[in-house]
């Protein structure tokens, strides 16, 4: 039995109490000009409000910061000092972004300038896009999204590192910044980064260090989806990072390099997933302990292992529902986190989300796919790649729009939505 | 001259204050075992840092509220009954919410489930999203994109509906719900809806009174962004508009009814807007002074009259930030609206923000264009509606990427974006 189900008692008492609180209420009503003061009207007697109204977004005190150094600069190009000490200072001059300072998150993600040339593909941009927005809001996070490039010699998978760095400057509030390809989706809108988990270091990745080390695969990691701190030792690796891609001098000599050592990579020029392993592998000493190759859970997952298990993972999330009536319980979008928690508490501890977990895959990468240019690598079949990504998206979207009452009984049917039964899963359809 | 350049002493002296912080940091740094320590390091000292951090997203009750009410249905084809009073018994149990409740809006918007017919309209979407969600995170809104009807028969400008009721219900602690077109763009990022002006009315639409009492014109407003606060007036609002709509088995009498009075009506079936009009026009004591028409600023701008002067508004804004230093002072993006209020008090006092306003339109409504069907009226070129939404996302966009230290140099140029000097407009490029 749930917490909820365990209080029965004060639902009765709290049945009648509301009763009576409705009737002094509808009274209080009719006196009050509008409906409308009734909820806002409570504030005039209440406390620190403004004070703790989270946030302070119209303050910001006229002492210079780092923004006034003329010698500041947001290009890939320059090089940030002292960011720690800066940083530091600006959240010291704006003491309401400290309240949540280390679990703040800013995701940032994008996609070209111009329209796709596969004809469906800005339909599946938009609903990515879609899916990390829900995701941010459920969690509350900020998103940015970058459809223009800050440099323009760092274009397709490099574009990523320029945009990075331009958010880590101007979210000074945001202890990490959460970059997510515009192919990933996000397939468990419940679950949490375990952020804890990565509080000594300062970059996330999903992947796996013996490939880096023993089978020197450019595989042994997706640079598609990361957590970078945003701290002094980030710059300082964006900086290294960077001068493997195109702004640098020596970027065609970086091809070869990469392609020498980690012999199954697909293209000549250098790439910044293999550039981060070519660091990773180089100067292990340097960057391992700071760096965290995550396995445990599909920080990102494949699509190919994920895709197939859709229908068997909502049935066993559907069965804890019908064990748990909190999982039952409607409640605001807003307090969504309470029962994806519990559900955490009740159900999937230690629950490693990898392959063959009762754990839903976390992000959902269509690594290969390319829906924007279409150009999908030869092994999969085009059709396959967009309509498993709808799957995906509407997959995620049930878990979405069921805390708005509705769900798509089909994966592959996005519209209309079926209105959901009050107690579902156990009342029948 | 601005607040900034007055505190010139100040600087000096905190010049001073700053190197000598720096020494003491730099060699706390030194001792500290990680870098990514020195800033959340700090917040365990501090006091009342969970309690004061915002919404408490993790806490629910497990007393009984309207959600464990069986009767209580999302459907739009379900009447909700006191409403203010759940709602208002919801916030008294998450008191976290409280704080800034009045001015709390939850953003609205959406299009169709499939790939549009026009090859640039998801392209042209995903971008008038991307605008949106800069606009909700700047002012710290919430937002939420619906591509799936919520009712099979609530269809094309009538699934907004079904949208809203179901988003009012599931964001209790909003106080407003902002429904935003698809189509409709934010070209001023700085400007915030004038709530305290609303205070007395439920329903806000760009409109005007003389058109819908006088003319009897189907354009005497525009249906396509409109601010609904989140009581049961709106319910009930909602209720009766619906009843014009494909769900009502009157749905086929009322467009003649419609055309007979609103005679330059385009489309003989019933339409969202028509019946808006209709029920100020028929029910004007009962809905007229719930329903604020505004027409003093660019609520939503039909988008003819606001693109061609694009180039002459962004000459007038550099202009006021060359007279004010601190319009050109850098800063997180966290607190570009003490900005934005600073230039309100500067330089846009008493300024309306109509046609010949000093004033940048504050939505741009590509209304008549249909970006995803293509099927535009054909008193545009199709090329021309595409051509100047892009402007406009452009030159909304170089508000927002200003604060990231870029610019679009060309409104009609994406990509690639322009490195901003220190001090912008005032330095020389």
């Amino acid at each position: 039995m749930g917490k909820y189900s365990g209080t029965k008692n004060s639902v009765i008492f709290f049945a009648g109490a509301f009763t009576s609180l409705t009737l002094i209420w509808s009274y209080f009503l009719f006196f009050s000009a509008s409906s409308n003061f009734a909820i806002t009207g409570l504030l005039h007697d209440k406390e620190p409000v403004k004070k703790c109204s989270g946030l302070d977004m119209q303050f910001d005190p006229p002492e210079p910061g780092f923004y006034d150094d003329p010698d500041l600069s947001y290009s890939i190009e320059r090089s940030i000092t002292n960011w720690d000490e800066k940083r530091y200072q600006w959240i010291e001059s704006h003491p309401s972004f400290k309240p949540g300072l280390e679990n703040r998150i800013v995701m940032v993600t994008g996609s070209q300038s111009s329209p796709c040339k596969n004809p469906i593909g800005d339909h599946l941009l938009l609903r990515c896009f879609k899916n990390k927005v829900d995701y941010a809001r459920i969690h509350g996070h900020d998103i940015f999204y970058s459809n223009a490039l800050l440099h323009q010699k760092m274009n397709s998978y490099w574009a990523k590192l320029p945009v990075v760095k331009a958010a880590m400057l101007v979210h000074p509030e945001a202890e990490w910044i959460w970059w997510v390809d515009s192919d990933a989706i996000f397939t468990d809108m419940e679950f949490k980064p375990p952020l804890h988990r990565y509080r000594h270091h300062n970059l996330v990745v999903h992947g796996w260090p013996n490939i880096i080390y023993d089978t020197q695969s450019w595989t042994a990691l997706n640079a598609g989806v990361f957590l970078i701190r945003n701290c002094q030792w980030s710059m300082e690796f964006i900086d290294t990072w960077k001068s493997m891609g195109p702004v640098s001098p020596d970027y065609k000599k970086w091809g070869p390099i990469q392609r020498s050592i980690f012999k199954d990579k697909l293209f000549p020029e250098s790439d910044d997933q293999t550039a981060l392993i070519y660091l990773l592998y180089k100067h292990k000493e340097l960057y391992y302990p700071k760096i965290y190759l995550e396995a445990e859970y599909y920080f990102q997952g494949y699509w190919i292992g994920v895709v197939g298990g859709f229908a068997n993972v909502t049935e066993r999330y559907l069965e804890m529902e019908r064990q748990d009536d909190t999982l039952r319980r409607r409640h605001a979008e807003k307090v969504s986190e309470r029962y994806g928690a519990f559900r955490e508490e009740r159900f999937l501890k230690g629950e490693f989300g990898g392959r063959d977990s009762r754990r839903r895959a976390f992000v959902t990468h269509f690594t290969g796919c390319q829906p924007c240019s279409g150009d999908h690598n030869p092994i999969y079949h085009g059709d396959t790649c967009w309509n498993e990504m709808i799957r995906a998206l509407n997959f995620a979207d049930n878990q979405v729009m069921r805390v708005y009452g509705y769900v798509h009984s089909d994966l592959s049917k996005t519209s209309p939505l079926q209105p959901l039964p009050f107690d579902y899963p156990n009342d029948p359809w």
